[in-house]
């Protein structure tokens, strides 16, 4: 799941905490527009997200200053490579510096490129002649979503053009007895999830950055989210793509039909290869029926050992309605008390799980879970627990997991980790991590997707520590490495985790990701310094 | 799904049928071996899928007089080669002319290779040392599972080296909190399913062909199967698998990991690539849990516009409990009970659907399926059905499905298609042939799995001819490819398909797929004259 500060059922939360502004219904492609129209209150997470200041991204430091990277032999951009630009995509070749430095700079505000001209193309002929002219250039390239990545991915390094797909937001068709939706990459998720949920249909994937982020980028970085545990990964669900390689060559394998044994499936290349294989500029994308309802409960749990009981009982009770299995422990929930003000719904217990239910039945799913319910209470399982059914309870209960990361921005500096582990090992990298930490560190918690195996490590401090840092890494990657884990779950690896990239992967299978990157992109200017180490 | 000869539920059905043998039960990684030893009655399927015997495949032309396809530039076999791999498998190198003949042959009997060696490794590190003598001596390998596939893909085209997984099929771990199993590639899928049902898993996927087929071949080949529209593709379920690549390097992405997004999917490259660009050794993959309950219905629609919104209705009233929407026409039917005689056990109709469902709550599901019931019924969508909750009658309703492949085999020379065709549009291309063919064919059927909008589109005749072909192809081809279809749906591309590629995939495409064989297999000693076009 991509990192939330805006929470999940965030509309309904900012008219009930005092400071936060109803913006969520009104936003979409132009989010950032719109929310720059807004006086802020106090503290707004929209803000981090979503709000690109000129005035504020000095503090910054740009990418090549913090990091140890060295600009490769790429052209620069001439006057007539503006001028073709204009011809390709005429006034949609952007120079101003303020719209460009939201560009160049991630939404977390930790990386920072230097890129002149952001290029919108509209069609992916117009993608196709400016990646053209850019191999024959040699220019750099950044390919651009809604610029929500965890891990410096979707900004330049340095002054590579920025081709955003801002302006590809149609909807090519929609089929209302298959599901399946081809639209163009730029299409924001949210306003796709509205569009097919008119036709009762639902996005297969759902996640915190929805408002901004686009169909494209969720593809191009293999997004988990929310919807995983039951509607599975994007390489299921994808059906097919468009793709613009390298040499500006359109790869049109945008099919839509759920079986197509014909030879390689090329899309599977283009899908969590975060841009640097090829451009992608249309996805045709199943979606399952809309789910007549949904429950949620929250439960308390007195040990991880009972937390991972509880799960296996949940999967085979609740087993096809079963839509989300979350899990958190008793440092979260402090957090989320003590920084936002919420309670926790059910007695203090070492860890909470949250199950949701999405079925076809009201009636059927309340009855399995009351059944589930009953049986991990009876058992000792679960020492205390609630049930929604409605609306505005169930967003009460999501949001204390939601808002474990916004309460962790409250805590100081974090240190974070997207970590994939046999689920049985899950927590002890947690438990390990506080012993050998101590008192240098004010809290670390565990928290995440436990249905999918995913951890969510959080380690707060006063303030950034080279000490603390050298306590943390490699330690946590090593650890991961031995349970053959993996140190990115789902977000990826950008610039920012190319350096430990090995941890999960032997040499063998870096040393094919690196032939396969020389096969699509011999001129390497597709989203270069990102996703593979380094050659020397 | 691939094609099967052996019903679903043979073991009920060889029971109740005069001639048919007790003998599903004892199938497994040594079946043929068994079914030898069973005098055989007037008409068995197993004969045709398993039983292998020197003394009928002279009947079956060598690949290379039947078709237009020219011997590479590879080695020939010689003393010394076979001395090595004497040494890298003591024992395990057959060159029994029975057991090769039998894997020569496809178990259709219309291709056979001339293969004089059949190795039989046990471990990946054999695997590698084959596989690297091969690639120094440029010799051709055949990488061959359980010899179930349906077009050419799994025997030798000329005397190719047989590299078999049969000795491989040892299960290396299997996780019972999520459902992960390892396995080694050759085990066997029933094999498999038993394994993981006594843990309360089901596989996720399911064949006609499970008592013989290889998992590793099921992943080489994508294969589709009964369980595809709830459980998705293999894509999507296989969680990590061990590849030794061409010139006998291990690649080690065995992960059991849910999520990881470090780097490129190296594994998508394996899947469904028929063993052209890798030898895969063992896979992960995700099960599910074993559903409580299953019901089926079996339907008669009044036409296919009908059949189209009782499948719409279905996907809203059963959503999470619907595990299978097959269809089959009234042709298919009349050929069920005319050559089986198995009956009808609703009125006659255009056509019929079987609808299952998988869910926790036989209540539960039966409600919901009694009431979409009422609903199809009530509007006219559906003019008969039943409904079967015992497992009897269950397999009664299959078998109706299922046979159909059998009844036609009885009705003369079967021009086979699989098709993957927009669902709307899935039964035109059976109404347009039969206006085309008149009088030229005896039956011109469409079947399949609606559900995935996969059709199986038969011609029979009383014999083959050239002439009926030409009407045939490329007509079946264009037409799908008009449709932005695909020309095999579930089957693969293997030797036979492999000059109708581009029906379905455009040149670019194409180009990009010999790259990726260029530059894992520069050679091409694996699996020569398969997937791809012969090149000018």
């Amino acid at each position: 799941m991509v990192l939330h500060l805006v929470p999940r059922w965030s509309m309904w939360l900012f008219w009930a905490t005092p400071g936060w502004r109803k913006t969520a219904g009104a936003l979409g492609a132009s989010v950032k527009q719109r929310l720059m129209n807004y006086p802020w209150g106090s503290y707004s997470p929209w803000v981090c997200r979503s709000y690109s200041s000129a005035s504020r991204s000095p503090e910054v430091m740009l990418t090549y200053e913090r990091y140890p990277v060295q600009r490769l032999p790429f052209s620069k951009v001439s006057e007539e490579d503006m001028a073709t630009f204009q011809r390709i995509i005429p006034g949609r070749v952007i120079t101003d510096p303020e719209e460009l430095e939201a560009c160049n700079v991630d939404w977390l505000k930790t990386v920072r490129g230097c890129s002149k001209v952001l290029l919108k193309p509209r069609t992916s002929e117009e993608v196709s002649s400016i990646l053209r002219h850019c191999h024959e250039r040699n220019l750099a390239v950044n390919p651009q979503g809604g610029n929500t990545g965890m891990v410096g991915g979707s900004v330049p390094v340095f002054d590579e053009v920025i081709l955003s797909t801002a302006l590809m937001n149609q909807v090519i068709s929609f089929h209302n007895v298959s599901g399946i939706l081809v639209c163009q990459a730029g299409c924001v998720l949210e306003e796709l999830s509205h569009y097919v949920q008119e036709h009762d249909f639902i996005m297969p994937l759902d996640l915190g950055a929805k408002g901004s982020c686009h169909i494209g980028g969720n593809v191009a970085t293999n997004a988990g989210g929310l919807r995983f545990l039951r509607y599975g990964s994007l390489r299921g669900t994808v059906l097919g793509l468009e793709v613009v390689l390298a040499d500006g060559t359109i790869l049109n394998c945008l099919t839509s039909l759920r079986k197509d044994n014909t030879g390689y499936d090329l899309k599977q290349l283009f899908i969590g290869s975060e841009g640097t294989l090829g451009v992608i500029t249309a996805v045709s994308i199943l979606c399952p029926p809309r789910p007549k309802a949904v429950n949620v409960a929250f439960l308390g749990c007195p040990g991880f050992a009972e937390v991972l009981q509880t799960f296996t009982t949940c999967k085979a009770m609740l087993s096809e309605v079963l839509s989300a299995f979350e899990f958190m422990d008793a440092e979260c929930m402090q957090l989320v008390r003590q920084h936002l003000h919420l309670a926790s719904p059910v007695q203090e217990s070492p860890f909470y799980v949250l199950i949701e239910t999405s079925g076809s039945s009201a009636e059927h799913d309340a009855e399995k879970l009351g059944s589930f319910l009953e049986q991990v209470l009876g058992s000792g399982l679960v020492t205390d627990g609630t049930m929604a059914t409605d609306q505005k309870k169930i967003q009460m209960l999501w949001a204390l997991r939601e808002r474990i990361t916004e309460a962790l921005s409250h805590d100081g500096y974090v240190f974070k980790y997207d970590i994939s582990l046999p689920v049985e090992r899950l927590y002890d990298l947690v438990t390990d991590l506080r012993t050998r930490l101590g008192s240098s560190a004010k809290h670390v918690v565990g928290y995440g997707h436990l249905g999918d195996g995913n951890l969510h490590l959080n380690v707060t401090a006063e303030a950034f520590s080279e000490a603390l840092l050298g306590i943390l890494e490699p330690y946590v990657y090593t650890w991961t490495a031995e349970q053959r884990g993996s140190v990115s779950a789902e977000h990826g690896v950008g610039f920012k985790k190319r350096h430990v990239l090995g941890y999960s992967k032997p040499p063998v299978a870096v040393q094919l990701m690196q032939q396969l990157k020389a096969l699509l992109d011999p001129k390497g200017i597709l989203n270069p310094y990102k996703t593979l180490p380094a050659q020397a």
